[in-house]
């Protein structure tokens, strides 16, 4: 049985895989810490941690038995090569970055070898708009699926325990190859925010000069616009690190949606534009 | 005081229109018409009027004080035409299509004329992804914007009360010439709608061949997903007059989106990814 949990990074999914352990009744310790001591003393008054690690060496001296690493891809990298020479193979460490080929690859390398601790890499389809502990919910992860794209064939003691728990958030637990996860999210995930992202910034940019014409914007934009721009909000520095280890995938997904976009302008006044519309009522229909 | 109206489409807006009077205290006679029997039956189930008018010469013979033409665009400037001349200068036609500018102008050319009736251009900023009257809702304008760009000077004895009857569903009132209105209705309502659909059919085109990988797709897609696709359910019938009226602006806000997601695109690796970020952000941090 786990009885000692680090999650290393507690913003808005650290801090609520805490509070869904806890929900799901573990009883166990949970230590948490983050570069931000605001970002941990919400964490820790939240209740979605025990206690709070001091330093980046209290981590590595944690002694826990299930290490969640859950920064951003970048510093999740980082972590993984700190933590390995220092845990051994009763140790589990997961993680809940958003792609998966550059962990994994760095998971073969450092982890699931003689002696070492095992990486079970994972990605939970959760999140809002706007990070930090403060909107941290234990219910967060219901509903959603929570992918694991195992580079080990052999199950970590703590493995299946882990998996459970997952599911007990009321996650759907799928597994799924690195490559083929890093593309479909890009397609289901990255692009999605990324066009958000350009609609915002664009609409900034075409407004911001006129108070006037800003203010109409905003007044007469009704859900569709709050809802196709609302990704816009999303921080830089989470999708940094995102852009810089799935860029091939974002950018094919990035082009596509380019000529598509093209495509419907080059056909507003003909039956071709009837053939876009029904062929995205089929995609919504599945739905 | 408006005794008598005519509903010419009995859709979702039609229906809620008729649904929002009756919740507004209007007393009078509710009229209704449509294309579709089923439409036209279900709005009088629904009680979003009082009496369906069998026949398009029953529309013209109706005797309304106040006709809402709430179809789509083109159908709209049909009914304008149709109207016209059986029409007189006590009774006021206003309508809810989504452009202006060919309603404005044909509006100009039939109405507000000595002897003819007057012309009260339309447009609330409200609706649902699928439509029909079985979708209707009293407060489906509660809290919307519903614009008017007014074509005479002269105000319609009724118009005052039409005004106050809108206010009274909830919805702010604006007044905007049709020339912008139709330009900031690109930005706000005509671009998102074509990026919706673009980003759901490319979806569709790209995985309906896989049925694991479509799965996958829609397994996996979360919030995001949803609502940067919820649009592409819209019925073409509808947004083929957007598109048809409204050519230029839609055309000219399409091609502004592809060079910005170009430009992310191309910069996926670079600080500029951080500017486009913070522009997005300041754009969402005003509403």
């Amino acid at each position: 049985m786990i009885q000692r949990i680090a999650i290393v990074g507690t913003g808005l999914i650290g801090a609520s895989v805490g509070l869904a352990l806890k929900a799901g009744g573990f009883t166990g310790h949970i230590a948490g810490w983050d570069a931000s001591a605001t970002e941990l003393a919400e964490a820790l008054r939240a209740g979605a941690i025990d206690e709070a690690l001091p330093s980046r060496d209290a981590v590595l001296n944690a002694k826990a038995d299930v290490y969640v690493l859950a920064t951003p891809v970048l510093p999740i990298l980082d972590w993984m090569q700190a933590l390995a020479p220092v845990l051994g193979e009763a140790q589990l460490v997961t993680d809940v970055g958003s792609t998966k080929l550059a962990i994994c690859e760095q998971a073969a390398r450092l982890y699931n070898l003689p002696g070492a601790a095992t990486f079970l890499p994972g990605h939970p389809m959760a999140g809002k708009e706007s990070g930090g502990a403060a909107l941290a919910e234990a219910t967060l992860f219901n509903g959603a699926t929570w992918l694991f794209t195992p580079v080990s064939d052999e199950p970590h003691p703590y493995e299946a325990e882990w998996r459970a728990r997952v599911a007990g958030f009321g996650a759907v637990v799928r597994d799924l190859d690195p490559e083929p996860h890093d593309e479909v999210c890009a397609w289901v995930s990255h692009l999605p925010q990324m066009l958000s992202t350009a609609l915002a910034a664009l609409l900034q940019d075409t407004f911001s000069s006129d108070a006037d014409a800003m203010a109409a914007v905003q007044a007469i934009g009704g859900r569709g616009l709050r809802e196709t721009t609302r990704l816009g909000s999303s921080p830089y520095s989470m999708w940094r690190d995102v852009a810089m280890t799935n860029t091939k995938p974002i950018a094919e997904t990035l082009l596509a949606l380019e000529q598509r976009l093209a495509h419907i302008r080059e056909n507003l006044r003909t039956p071709e534009l009837r053939e876009e519309f029904a062929t995205a009522n089929q995609f919504r229909a599945k739905r």
